[in-house]
């Protein structure tokens, strides 16, 4: 069976997966295709043997697609998904699930209500070889008692279009639902941390900056964002157990000695660094959906959209208030029942 | 369009290939399965919806087969891949193409005589990420001028099964194909240098010891085989260039602090390692197919597979004799006219 | 000519340093020892052929002693600095330079009131060779402009007289030196961080923790301070610039690739890991009193001494308050008119 | 007690010893320098306090001079060693012992005649950290059964005066005893291997090349000699065992996170390198002497040097017959009857 998908959206990522899933992705075709841009939709539509819909709304309405994936801008998220919903089929939300906490609540309830996880949500470092040896080092109980973590995120630069507390609400909500999963905890409480700021860093951004993660059994993060670091795109962290430490490393496969220096490269940036986690989420989605679940097994569902789309308004809340601020969220239904972050 | 594959063996790798062809290449289908394992093979084939041939040869003329992937015992690999070329299609044989270099010359006159490269050998160093980046910075001219190598080829342990010259004919012979297609250049001669025996080691087998191969352009390569180091299975090397060197290293993902050590995890065995490669081998494989190919680009092909078995055979002749011996190589025929080990 | 070292204090550290200060460092002898354990110190003094002095102060006294080496307990410093001021006489002692600020302050207001820098606080990692390349590095403008550091002190395991605050007072004590002196800055206000608790720890001590160190110019550092990691003692920083990163590792000599991993040592404990800073700090000190000097060049001094005891209490009131708590210093006298932490 | 040292030479390796013991070894003043350039020896003299003597015979009989240490021009060592002998005076030869193995057999045939050793050689790299980590990992049986090493041995460039067998008899040979040593073996058979020529090394060089070394228990090293490899002075080697393998590689303090790359820097001259290995040989065999022996303990001794100059001469000898050259050492003498190498 191929699991015919619709895609709306197809700015940079959103081409990216059309072409995934149609080239990569086993046991998939692309049924439609979606975008305001109309043309350049119906140029990726035809590249790909697929229908360009009139509508996002008229692509999920589509017979022929079984499930939608969702890469549009992020102000659309949760109307689109809720129209996902509707119709009764799975879909693949790029983060963030929504762009306030109260439309990610929306999401939530109305799937609670409907009473089956059709939801999945884009975190993909879940499916990250490296993140998946620090979470197998961690529940395997390797490290002992895990209590504390260290993290960076860092970019050599942004776009223009990156702006206000994107570095909070785009890129550290990243180490939001990392974290949760991880740990297998709620954040309970974040703390943003005024730091000196880079000369090179656009003036209206606050970069770099640390951010304090609390989780709910007391074990804390202290999160590094710097989206202008010039070198390279470099995540990492180091998560301390009570014997052991479990570090994840950028991926290395060959070391250069020359000019004084014996070295290895660092990821230019997002798209090589997680090119393999965007390909393997989606074939674990395919592959899920082909043996008739509606999410993959440990994906960031509803849930876990809604979780770190609240720490990141706490955050931008703590940012302001120059304070810590307490992450609130609502009484979790039954339906996500299963522990935090999993 | 399906490419159907024909796989003829199914132990170990063969059952691999099955798997990877039914579940993780885009584009292809298992349309037939044979072994002298009969039951094996019925339940192999009923597993993936194939067919399970009566013999290799009725396999080989079945026109749902449109290739054959052949991953038998390598003393039949020469005949089956004959009756491939005889048949007309493309055919992806597990290393070694023969078992002699003699037969191996059979093969390769016979597919010149057709006129056609149909046929690609499995070295899947040519597919793994790590070599490849090796390979680029050779050919980007990062390096220099490459100037000879080291290598080290360990495994912690190897089965009763592996006996007599195995270390060279089916261990090191990665390396006679990773090193003609690294430099571009015929190997021309090897010495076997006689080492000190780990006590640990097969009485009948020569263990650890160091071969030097030689370069048409006068690279020299010195490689270690180990085939029971004990602790990993470990595959490195390092080119040395006029300027710069550049060394493969294991992939690393994460790195652990514990017990008084700092350190990362070494691949247990060469399915952990080259299983990715693997993979990207046969995806390659059947995407050259579906466009239309008959070989992918930059694999090896017979005559690639021809010069590792005579290096091979030339190496073997060099540890019986206790000298360094020279490779005596046909000329190479047109069809294969391209810079060697490309 | 030979410096006489008088030396206060013959435990562990104190006779360390005699055995330094008369096997290993070059122009000084120890003119005297004085420890009220006596019968060790007069062995220790017969062992390198100095005098038994019957009191600390006879032995500050001692017309033989040139310079005093404090190494007693913490709070005996205070007054004995202040003794050797008195006497004149250069004086390194260990840290602390005093147990509370108050008494820092005096010891400060002592020497400045002489106008003549005569102390010598024992910050050793002044002189360990990887700090001082991320001194170089920060210093050469390798980095851009310094913004914010993360930094891990941890130690396998601590006795049961290490108690209460010291994780602060006497374990984190030297980040408090170390950034100041790399950054060239102050430090303004400090956060100790709560972080769940190991189990392992003893139940007095609050262990692991994260404290945020806030400088001068803006630049903020977190440290972590764990002192039953179990895993070996590990003292390691990242220091981030607007264009590069600069990171403290280990010492490493030798890699091992053993049992499916391939990786380091980690030192077992701060001897191991400083005992060259430690010798390098001796020498380098009796090299400036030979050369007429009372302190050596970019040594710790009395101001450091004082710094460092305030923000340790300061992150003992943190602790104690839960809050983030501000730096409260004294306006600096002009003798030690210098570059904060130079 | 304070042991005069005689030096001869003070070309750059000679003053830096001048410097070492004037001002960082314990226990050690320089009584007496000797240089064929009168002034250089006088300026020098005079910086240290030290006598300028007419001629280095007269500084081996000068009575201030208890010790000696050679630092001249190589083809003078042998005779300026049975000088040495003669006057009963211990002697610390930089390496080579003698330019010919005839001459260093002469040297050993004296000192055997004698009765006393007297002679060390300066094989510094007993002394580094690193090499003593590899030979403890050795000694301890951490790595099994040590089977097999690799070398590499790089130098950004030489000077012109570096010429013909330069890199067997000067760079190499820094190999041929530390192999010796690690192993506890005598080599007994070199094979030089033509390598593909350095576009960027001088005309009258063959640079690189490898080089098997043979030793009496069947343990093979190839070592690669690269004197103009262009990027650093680069050391380092593996050694192979029935169950782990030990490796050094250069010290690391920090590492670097910049321009898209993660590194640490190599080494620019062996100067940087082995600074503190030639600090702790000098300081070791003052140490020694000064205690009353005669010799360090684990320093290389006269017959160390002599077959260390036996397998430089047999190399050359299979550079220049493209064979392999079996290594012909004379009975050892009694006087160094212990391990071979130790």
């Amino acid at each position: 069976m191929t699991v015919g998908v619709g895609v709306i959206g197809t700015g940079m990522i959103g081409t990216q997966h059309v072409h995934r899933l149609s080239r990569a992705v086993m046991g998939s075709s692309v049924a439609a295709v979606f975008d305001v841009a109309t043309d350049r939709a119906a140029a990726l539509a035809q590249e790909v043997g697929a229908r360009a819909a009139g509508s996002w709304s008229e692509l999920v309405e589509d017979p022929q697609v079984d499930a939608v994936l969702i890469a549009s801008p992020g102000d659309l998220h949760a109307e689109q998904v809720l129209a996902c919903l509707a119709a009764g089929k799975p879909v693949l939300c790029e983060k963030p699930l929504a762009t306030t906490a109260d439309d990610a609540l929306k999401v939530v309830q109305a799937e609670a209500a409907g009473g089956r996880r059709l939801i999945q949500v884009g975190f993909m470092r879940r499916y990250d070889a490296g993140f998946r040896d620090v979470k197998a080092a961690i529940d395997g109980g390797v490290i002992g008692e895990p209590l504390l973590a260290h993290a960076v995120h860092r970019n050599p630069g942004v776009p223009d279009t990156f702006v206000g507390e994107m570095s909070l609400t785009d890129s550290l909500v990243h180490e939001f639902d990392t974290f949760r999963w991880l740990f297998g905890q709620e954040i309970t409480a974040t703390t943003v941390v005024k730091v000196r700021q880079s000369p090179l860093g656009a003036a209206h951004l606050r970069d770099p900056q640390i951010v304090l993660l609390e989780l709910a059994n007391g074990a804390v993060v202290d999160a590094e964002s710097f989206v202008n670091c010039q070198y390279g795109y470099d995540v990492r962290c180091e998560i301390v157990g009570s014997t052991v430490t479990v570090a994840l490393d950028n991926p290395r496969t060959t070391m250069v000695l020359g000019e004084g220096r014996r070295g290895e490269s660092v990821p230019p940036d997002w798209g090589v660094r997680f090119g393999q986690a965007y390909a393997d989420e989606l074939q674990e989605w395919i592959g899920a959906l082909a043996g008739g679940a509606t999410i993959a097994h440990g994906a960031s569902d509803a849930w876990d959209g809604y979780a770190a789309s609240v720490v990141a308004e706490t955050a931008v809340a703590s940012f302001a208030q120059h304070a810590r601020t307490e992450v609130q969220l609502v009484d979790r239904p039954a339906l996500y029942d299963r522990e935090a972050g999993r």
